[in-house]
């Protein structure tokens, strides 16, 4: 603590616990309280390695040089994206011919006895959607017994919301970013309600699934195939952005933009007129249609930003209902996990915090690109959904320039004078500023097929955070192997 | 000038004239400068006409107390409005046959030889329309002539926006406020360019506007009457306030949901293909269509909070292109004018404020209603536009809480917390205050035909207020016959 005179009066900074500044204002003595941490969290070897890691930037060649000009490069990858909608795969297995029995899940690579509920109800629709079973008890039994194998989405360029459960009949988004070339792929949104994404899967659920197998699928790719070059998602992004969007946990614009953009090709298509009815209906019915697409637009983002040599630039966060794991642009295909939050938020009626799945989902890659909670000044409306007020959203985001790399230009949030939005975590400043990211997040009801109890706000594990930095010390500190 | 003691030290507060607090600055003496004019910016006769309109409030018969109630309920009828889009009417002229070689145009009426360019071009490209005249020429001979009757579109509870030229053949919208079953009218949004509300007539203007009226309004009218009750207009509204929109000068969203509420009926409608096409092609490409939509929606709700005795509330703005006028609920059907003011903004590259044409149009309808400069706090984006800051933006909406009667529950300001939008313009709280309320208006070009040249920011003139505040004294002061 350290005594200071102001204004000529005695006053005191008090620096941490807060309970010394208490006992300094009943005793009539001004404090300021200061909102400072250690670095990681008073962790000492993630402090060294943080240490070791800055090196003397004077020198081009310490590490803290070399990984400052590897993260610029990352986050210029990730601004200069520019990616495309310029497909519509119409089964999985046509891009992945070697899927076979597998399902694709959201977050890390998990196992079946250790995943959530919500995923374990996805599992088994996704078992009986492909007919590898005919009951919900083979369908269990299938799966216990090892039957089907299990794959991250993000290690095939892929995204999928919550469970983020992606069969190998499943129709997908094909998006390139034309700037690398590089593919991203997400599965397409089945609205609201009882979904397979939440673990619900009732031959409702799997209807559903076969109409967007059989009518959906089919006919967006034939309306998109009449757009030439497809269609461009980061203006869409940037516009929601003046429309109250963070393309995450709020998709109301971009959903109606995208609706816009893919009505005219589609009445213009051979496509039976009851057909193009059904699919306007569905999307202009579901908000969220384009969280989707914005997804796989941030995964053909991040794809390009990884794998910079000696980058500490996060780029993939996601979590499968019981971890949240970040991959590292300089550190490969590792994850770093830890034991996920449980979001705080508005639950809808009937339900509360005891009812909460923890954090679920592949939607992260929006915070990791720049949008979600890193976005949420650009979104007022949300703090209607998630609680909170607006002056706490966009406190959210200026948090966020603090742990980032830069700002996107052509991301632009009018809340803070069209400033561009945070960009490029890195997890050097996470760990030192113990400024966790923040997420918008829709809640999951941990039981299989209830679905979506609510929505909030969560923050990724420190620990994440805190592992890639001793990894990268590992690699990339001085005197390191 | 008042001196007085603050905090010990020698300070003054400066109320009115700035050059005074300067000078105290230049001695070293603390002032504080008070942003105060006198009610009625000075005139003694408004001045006197307010404080005779205020009387003894604790008496219930005092002039105040009676035009406080008479505007309590004028707010209560725009609250309480549900404005439903139930039609469309293939021609103005079954709607009131008594038209004619009627032209309807925006603002108060106005003689062919005082109106401005803009205006004169779009009453030419009108006659050429209806075919009353073959040659521009002939047009305007015949115009000067007096062989085309003029009205206001007000008059017929319809409005237009810039030139507002309403002729026999053009469809309408019809809205109808379901509350208190009043209608109210509009013509259709032609686009942007070559336009005849700015005054363009040349035959590509003409095919535009026989587009409107042999595909786009039968098209609508048909997708229309399949939707069971019509389209509720103010939702759309409601929405597009957390969107970015004021619905004046930025209707992205709402054109956006309004596209979508009509796509899929005119999808199920058995209207050919080919059209159904254009007609989303129309409406997709153009951000501004619900403009007009959005201007009817407020005519329907004005006209309900019209006509109440005693009522001292705003039921319109419109300006001419020469005059701003304006109508107060219970002074009938007159018109209080006063020369137009100049709209600051931005301009488009090539031109400047000396090209632009006073404020024109009747869609200051809007702010009348609550929106546009009334809701700037609600459109960041539209700084973008029309200059300024988005913490102006903010200002403007709260300055017009100090001038209107109450907020609109169900129109909220995300960036006031959701404090609904400022309701009901007092001519009194105007008079008293000198804030002038704030409209959001596209400049036309001064000469005909060249079109939008920029957006910005105008004020109402304060003589329209004044004048209606001497009105009120003389029709309910105490002691007026």
């Amino acid at each position: 603590m350290d005594k200071m005179l102001l204004d000529g009066a005695l006053s005191a900074v008090n620096v941490g616990v807060e309970s010394f500044a208490a006992t300094l204002a009943g005793q009539g003595v001004a404090a300021l309280q200061l909102d400072w941490r250690p670095p990681a969290d008073g962790d000492a070897a993630v402090g060294w390695a943080l240490a070791r890691l800055a090196g003397d930037r004077a020198d081009p060649d310490c590490a803290g040089s070399l990984i400052d000009a590897a993260n610029a490069l990352a986050a210029r990858r990730m601004i200069e994206a520019q990616p495309v909608l310029v497909d519509v795969i119409l089964h999985a297995r046509d891009v992945w011919p070697d899927m076979e029995r597998t399902l694709l899940h959201a977050g890390a690579p998990i196992a079946w006895p250790d995943m959530c509920g919500p995923m374990q109800g996805a599992m088994i629709g996704a078992v009986l959607y492909e007919g590898w079973a005919k009951t919900q008890d083979e369908a269990r039994a299938l799966l216990a017994a090892g039957g089907v194998r299990f794959g991250s989405c993000h290690d095939r360029a892929a995204v999928g919301p919550m469970s983020g459960v992606i069969s190998p009949s499943m129709p997908l988004f094909a998006v390139r970013n034309e700037t690398n070339g590089n593919y991203a792929y997400s599965n397409m949104s089945e609205g609201t309600g009882k979904v397979l994404r939440f673990g619900a899967n009732s031959s409702e659920v799997l209807d559903r699934l076969r109409w967007i197998e059989g009518v959906l699928a089919p006919g967006l790719k034939i309306a998109l195939a009449a757009i030439p070059g497809g269609i461009e998602l980061k203006p869409i992004q940037s516009q929601a952005l003046l429309m109250g969007d963070e393309v995450h946990s709020r998709n109301s614009a971009a959903t109606s933009l995208f609706f816009a953009a893919i009505a005219v090709p589609l009445v213009a298509s051979e496509i039976e007129r009851q057909s193009v009815r059904q699919i306007l209906d569905f999307i202009g019915a579901n908000s969220q249609f384009f969280l989707n697409l914005s997804m796989a637009c941030c995964k053909a983002t991040m794809d390009a930003a990884h794998g910079v040599e000696g980058s500490s630039i996060v780029t993939a966060m996601s979590r499968n209902g019981v971890t949240t794991a970040i991959r590292v642009s300089g550190l490969g295909s590792r994850w770093f996990e830890a034991a996920s939050d449980m979001p705080r938020g508005l639950y809808f009626p009937g339900f509360s915090a005891d009812d909460a799945n923890p954090d679920l989902g592949d939607s992260a890659i929006a915070e990791t690109a720049g949008f979600g909670g890193a976005s949420l000044a650009a979104s007022p409306a949300l703090v209607q959904l998630v609680g909170g007020t607006v002056t706490e959203a966009v406190s959210y985001s200026r948090e966020m320039y603090h742990i980032t790399e830069t700002h996107n230009p052509a991301m632009s949030l009018p809340l803070l004078d069209f400033l561009g939005s945070p960009t490029g975590i890195d997890v050097r400043k996470v760990v030192d500023t113990g400024i966790r990211p923040v997420i918008t997040t829709g809640i999951a009801h941990r039981e299989a097929g209830v679905g979506q109890i609510g929505a909030g706000i969560v923050r990724a594990p420190l620990h994440c955070f805190s592992s890639a930095v001793l990894a990268l010390e590992e690699r990339y500190a001085e005197g390191a192997a």
